[in-house]
């Protein structure tokens, strides 16, 4: 091991609003050593997903807040440096929740070995964050168990391009379904179609975005895979057809919401209509995180590592170089800027 | 037959807001005779139910709207007075759909013929528009399918001396879960808790209502009945547990809201705390009209039966005597009036 140091970024305050570098604390601190049952883990790639927003702020959620001072948290793919427990040694590759930072000591039960060439059927290490990973369970868990789409049927997904929305359109493809995209920029709507098979991709930042996204839905919406709340979804709304299902896997407008901004916003207050759609067109909304569906795990990595090799299911990282770049670049994930699923190489 | 006359209540204009006597006409029409596969029914007893505030609407719902001149829409219990069809004889009684009058001919086939020996085990005619008809089967089908009730649990019923959530309650209560009713005054709590059984009953016109709800669920709430909406959604929404469920079937403090009115309604706009609330609690909404479950007919029957027959579903009814009555006991239904399952004696 080259490095005697840790190098980690904490969370230096809590956001109002948009995160800025002055959130976050770029720091070296001593190497701790393993003690029995633990190991000693080296970063290789760090995840970034937009559920981090949720942890830097301290209102209540499905998961703790990460404390001031303390590590972000991640999910990550690391190697093992050293070893105090009998289940791993030394040049092993977990998947681990270490995050941002470039080393790390656990227990060894909280991670996971995975084998490249058996468990990834030698796709790359990253994947293991994206596709293959949390994203893409996320994808495939709430697509099938709370979207139940059928063939023939309308879904429209979100950030298309995205980690998780990639995913959705590209299995909803494969259950015979008419997918219609959004995403942000002629860029990614092309790489949407193009790429990735899509029948559509409407840009949210289109003048006339709503019109457009209903004439691209002339059946109207049978499912609507919701992750990014805001505009989006109030042009979804009304499109929605009888027993339309929604699962909610993310809200991405919303995550530099203050609690301020919240109750300053607009009015008037939508939730009577929105309850009424849900009572006329008999709506299912349902809220989810992957591991609500962790049983689940194992026919997920066989059904997605066979669609992804035999390109049934295609992938794009956007992999940004160096920890030191983790903060703008998550900044940058709020805002879309990013293309493809966002990984760091630590 | 004594009447050579159709008596019956027409929808005589839109309500804006809360329907007023002139909404309504109350007109003699001739008695028209049956044609082959027909049968003429005088109407025993008319059913009176929220829903019917929206098909005096011509917002777009689950079912059309009531045309202005034409009978308000209902469902009956009906003695047969001519049959042209084989089906049925003079003096049979059938369960119909003849709205607000006095004497209908229709088609045999849209009739369902009750015994109310066998399929009421001799309870009251009346109860196949209540306990053992639509109501029922909406809080039987609602709750069980989408609710689903789990031993010791906290159900929340709202409009709890109700027809619909007088059923809800009693039926949580056989499932084994703690239940907690909410209506309007000291009167109908009172039954709540004292013959229906429920554990506790909050009265919504209390000062520190939301108080009140939130000290009678200590351990929060898992399924929430929404028959509705307004402040009792409010106060019911932060007290959600994780993976909470809401069967919407009715939101009747919104019914008699107008274009206009939500349009105006106050702000902050809440949806965005909403869907925060799906997310990061994982809850399911879903909403349903009783038809949706039309396969389980035979099955609620069965089990209604048995546990009214059994006593432990008691039901109360609210019997109002002459077609004419019903257009001021169903403004009375909209603001709570009733005590119990509102029925017209025709």
């Amino acid at each position: 091991m080259s490095q005697a140091k840790n190098l980690r970024v904490v969370l230096a305050s809590r956001p109002v609003g948009e995160p800025g570098d002055d959130n976050f604390k770029l720091e070296e601190s001593a190497l701790p050593k393993p003690a029995v049952g633990q190991v000693l883990l080296r970063t290789l790639f760090l995840s970034l997903d937009p559920y981090m927003r949720g942890r830097m702020s301290d209102a209540k959620s499905y998961a703790e807040p990460v404390q001031i001072g303390d590590v972000m948290v991640g999910g990550t793919v690391c190697e093992v440096l050293e070893s105090e427990d009998a289940a791993l040694k030394k040049g092993d590759t977990v998947v681990a929740y270490t995050g941002w930072q470039s080393h790390a000591v656990v227990s060894a039960r909280t991670v996971r070995k995975i084998d490249q060439a058996a468990d990834l059927k030698g796709l790359p290490l990253s994947t293991a964050l994206g596709v293959l990973g949390m994203p893409g369970m996320t994808a495939y868990t709430g697509l099938l168990n709370i979207g139940q789409p059928k063939a023939g049927e309308t879904i429209v997904v979100a950030a298309a391009s995205g980690a998780v929305g990639a995913v959705v359109g590209q299995i909803a493809k494969i259950k015979g379904c008419r997918v219609v995209g959004i995403a942000g920029g002629k860029r990614k709507c092309d790489y949407v179609t193009g790429e990735l098979g899509f029948d559509l991709c409407v840009d949210h930042k289109d003048a006339g975005f709503a019109a457009k996204l209903k004439q691209a839905c002339p059946n109207g919406i049978d499912v609507y895979f919701e992750n990014v709340g805001g505009p989006v979804f109030d042009a979804v709304l009304p499109l929605l057809n009888d027993f339309a299902r929604i699962p909610v896997c993310g809200l991405i407008n919303h995550y530099n919401d203050s609690a301020t901004t919240h109750a300053g916003a607009s009015g008037p207050d939508r939730v009577p209509l929105l309850m009424r759609a849900i009572l006329t067109k008999r709506l299912t909304f349902r809220g989810f995180i992957v591991s609500d569906f962790g049983a689940q795990t194992k026919q997920f990595e066989s059904d997605m590592s066979t669609w992804v090799t035999s390109g049934q299911v295609k992938y794009l990282e956007d992999v940004v170089d160096g920890l030191d770049k983790a903060p703008r670049a998550f900044q940058g994930l709020l805002r879309g800027e990013n293309f493809g699923k966002l990984v760091v190489k630590v």
